[in-house]
């Protein structure tokens, strides 16, 4: 088909190292071998083909999901891979499973929250899935806000048992992933009573089916709460509801790490610090961060080789049609999302560095950065994913209508991302998380006490809230250093402002509430800026391959600036850049764009080569 | 359950006379009658549920979509519906079904582009569903582009035939709704040639199946085109795959209402104006922009429904937690778009007066504003559908976790829209055209040549390209003439910086080519002010009903503002308001939003009661 000749003759066109770029992208040689490897085994195995995955019916996808995952586990242990491979190798199958949340959240969760006897007792039985677990704490009225649920754990001293009860229809659970059908055991949240006081929300085992016959045992109810987005996706999951009536589980059934009850029936709260649970949760964001610059590598990927495909309009006598790809209009809305696969996908990278260097300051007891390291995770987390969404959707609508069809797998690739907005942070109740990070930040600014990290930017305040752009011409804003300074009088502007105008609240709630839009703007230009900033450090280390680095620098280029047209009345109205130089930064940003396709065509398909075998079954 | 609690409560505090509302909302006393009836018809039909569509295999679902086409006819029969209560029915029963083309596509094109004789020929048959026919215009490679189709129609005079051929992949037939399992006959375009001589496309009638076992004919190679988007929504259609081998039909198969090819192979043209066209493409455009706020608003419905039941935070002393409708930042992204399906409403509802005016014109064979409302009916066509696509899904985020599940509605609702952004004109193609239409319009600036209807505003671009915004306090951005104003200075400078640019370029096309994404937003400006000062027509009229118009003005300023928000870069930058004046705009704003919320809550469900019943299936 004539579709291959055109790729051909653009990857022909490459005016870099492709082999070394592959290597960038991969984060190490090493990291490259290891998913070309396994993703070549992935592709080459039928039991794991994916092309018919749609056209099932709920019931054989579900099938189909057990399958794979038995065979991915027979894979692993035929094979002897390492953790990373076996991880590669799930990511590969790409397939939401059971074994997700049972090695990703149940087994950790008793590793990190039970004490040594627990974890003897139960991670054997986990190790080898004699038991299947799943992680309850979502409710059907209860997300976001933890410390609301509502399921009860009381301690019966009587019996030495805690009576575990869903109280209304809002504290049934619902959600947790591997409950609706398959799960043997849950590790679930419950707000503990003991002697009539209320604990608080802490974590318990609790068996919901038998091992025998997988009924589900007396005062269980329990299913799976139907069709989600897509037809695959997540259908691949059982998703489930639990209810108890007055469930009867042992003491030593409560997780008890941090806290204990006692024979007696007392509450016991350990000296273990709190804040040891951040880690987890800067390893938990800096793995999002680093799926959505995948996800969205794999969505511009597709568009892109459609775009190079497609040809529509413009033909001269008679001659073939014009490549879409060589449409402003398509360049405008592909080349930026290629840069920010990029982007998303280097400030990951530094997450890997942030999350060492926390579990290090942790460990020595330092807590000095939570707060900083905090609101910056939960800011990439919510600005990456969302950012990746909306990407994913763009890049089916520039596939046209056939971005429509299920086999351009643009439609199964959104309805399967679309909850990393949702799941491990809201991302507008993160964004707000971020804001009161900034506000209590301005606060300080007369203290004395130095802002750090990716917070040290407002240290310069008094002079971003004043300085001016000095980009005269066009070509002013290829500078990284022209961009950084616009990118952080704006976010400095913005979090100024709206300190600002919290004092116009008598209460400070109250302008919190009523101002939550603006604040949630303001958090949004400083994650923005710890993007452009860490793709710039990023840009400032040795990076081996012919014309590899120019290629980056042209993307961090296309990446910043149209970040800035798109919110070009941030930067304008905050009198960080004037209008005429507004103008400049978007007729720059159209001359990169040619750039990107004329000098350099064969950037569009480094992609394409490292995730070819991933679409074996989306192709055209 | 406590859920129909919160909306009692909700709907007891409304401050409007939601009756009269309901009115406003359909047009007119008798349109909101027929549909009320026709929707408590289809809900109460246990033929016509849909709650377990979602549930089941392709194949399930297909039979199941027959099984509902068969009984509408029966009851559309039965009950002796007139066309509009025909209508209503198809549009509540809500699954998209090869009737809609054979009844929407083919039998029109035969009715428009037939002679006499071939009326009469094929007509009655299509009316009793002896035939069934589809619509082929698409193909793999040629969607927006009609004129680069590559089927041939070659006339062979020895047989008096014309022989179909799909001498490429890239020629193949490619998304015909019933095409792929039903259709017996289609309606095809493709190239006609006589004697060597290529006349362009062409409609032609073939039939694709023997009428005896419905196999296809010898040289008809046809089928299904597979999954998509959603697990409903559009895979109830089998979109079709059709490609001819050399395949025979009768000379009189060619559709000869316009063109001719006679006994000998001469090619005729007609003399009916080829303008003619124009109403049909009026028609279809008005009734996709009124689809478009009637999809806006179920989704805005089911958002808004969820938002007032979802309580999450903000508990004290153990009381209920806070509305989620309640925070600013679920009210800033939901009342624009409540707003927004009432404002798509309302210009919708203009398109049919322009409706009724362009085909008195064609009549009298005035043509002079053809070009004006081309460009007005594919911009709006294209900025309402995008906006209520982005909407649907912002809607299903704005429900959490739970806009996730198909019981939502709202997964489905985005699958079976999103077309609505490719089919009759892609959206960008259509804002170049805009594009086009408003360079011209400024080229012609000084010669005279006075614009009309929606673009009269550019004969005041000398004002309006140095008027300066007088708002001093946030109220006076409550005043019609204030926002209109800068809507129409900041169309008219962004229209006319872009003809400047394109004088920058020796060449217009390349320049248009470079241009292409600031020309888009030039015409996307042009069109929000078409839709701002429609509403503002609206609201002019008089509207019965205590506190309507009321509530209306407030929604007004919602979408006036919020769009002012969105794309503050374009006003500031562009002079025609200052950045202290936006951030009024923004303040302004918030203090609507609350005003919605707390004076008047029950605008709110004003959809709720209309549309209820639509949702039987979907609640939470």
């Amino acid at each position: 088909m004539e579709a291959l000749d055109y790729h051909a003759e653009e990857r022909r066109k490459a005016e870099f190292d492709v082999e070394e770029m592959k290597i960038v992208w991969a984060g190490s040689r090493q990291a490259y071998e290891i998913s070309d490897r396994v993703a070549r085994l992935v592709a080459s195995d039928p039991v794991f083909r994916k092309d018919n995955r749609t056209m099932l019916s709920r019931k054989d996808l579900f099938k189909d999901t057990l399958r794979k995952a038995a065979h991915a586990w027979k894979r692993i242990i035929e094979l002897r891979l390492s953790e990373e491979e076996a991880s590669k190798l799930r990511f590969f199958v790409d397939q939401p499973v059971f074994t997700d949340l049972h090695w990703g959240m149940f087994i950790p969760a008793i590793k990190g929250q039970g004490n040594e006897e627990q974890q003897q007792k139960w991670l054997p039985m986990a190790y080898k899935m004699q038991i299947i677990g799943c992680y309850a704490q979502t409710e059907l009225g209860h997300g976001s806000n933890v410390q609301g649920l509502e399921t009860t754990a009381t301690f019966d001293p009587e019996t030495d048992e805690f009576v575990i009860h869903s109280p209304t229809l809002t504290s049934s659970k619902w959600w947790p992933g591997g409950l609706g059908k398959v799960s043997t055991h849950a590790l679930i949240y419950a707000r503990l009573i003991t002697d009539g006081q209320d604990h608080g929300v802490h974590g318990f085992i609790v068996q919901l089916r038998s091992l025998d016959d997988h009924l589900p045992l007396p005062g269980i109810t329990v299913g799976d709460i139907g069709m989600k987005f897509g037809s695959g996706a997540y259908n691949s999951m059982d998703n489930g509801v639990l209810r108890f009536d007055h469930v009867r589980i042992l003491r030593d059934q409560m997780l008890m790490g941090v806290s204990q009850v006692t024979r007696e029936g007392k509450f016991m709260q350990s000296d273990v610090p709190r804040q040891l649970v951040y880690g987890t949760m800067v390893y938990v964001r800096q793995k999002i961060v680093a799926d959505a610059s995948c996800a969205l590598s794999r969505a511009v990927c597709i568009a892109t080789r459609y775009s190079v495909v497609r040809r529509q309009f413009g033909s001269h006598n008679g001659g073939p049609e014009t490549q879409v790809i060589d449409y402003k209009t398509q360049q405008s809305r592909l080349f930026p999302l290629l840069a920010s696969a990029y982007a998303f996908r280097f400030v990951g990278e530094w997450l890997k560095w942030l999350y060492t260097d926390v579990t290090q300051r942790l460990q020595a007891s330092d807590f000095s950065t939570l707060p900083e390291v905090h609101a910056c995770t939960a800011g990439l987390k919510s600005v990456t994913t969302s950012a990746t969404a909306d990407a994913i959707e763009e890049c089916r609508k520039l596939c046209g209508g056939h971005g429509y069809l299920s086999s351009s797998g643009l439609p199964e690739l959104f309805a399967v991302y679309v909850p990393a907005c949702t799941y491990e942070g809201d991302n507008v109740v993160l964004l707000l998380q971020v804001a009161r990070f900034l506000m209590k930040t301005v606060s300080q600014l007369g203290s004395g006490k130095k802002p750090v990290g990716t917070i040290a930017y407002m240290g310069r305040s008094e002079h971003l809230l004043q300085c001016r752009c000095e980009v005269e011409r066009a070509e002013d804003w290829l500078k990284p250093n022209v961009i950084l300074e616009a990118f952080e009088a704006r976010a400095a502007r913005m979090s100024v402002t709206c300190a600002k105008n919290l004092n116009n609240f008598a209460n400070q709630e109250e302008g919190f509430a009523q101002l939550a839009t603006d604040l949630a703007e303001a958090a949004v230009a400083h994650v923005q800026l710890i993007i452009v900033s860490k793709f710039i450090e990023k840009l400032q280390q040795d990076i081996p391959g012919k014309g590899v680095k120019r290629q980056l620098e042209i993307l961090f280029n296309v990446y910043a600036l149209s970040l800035l047209h798109k919110h070009l009345g941030d930067f304008v109205a905050s009198g960080c850049i004037t209008p005429k130089q507004g103008a400049l930064a978007n007729e720059q940003l159209r001359l990169l764009y040619s750039q990107v396709h004329f000098d350099n065509p064969s950037l569009l398909l480094y992609m394409v080569l490292l995730l070819e075998r991933l679409l074996q079954s989306t192709s055209f």
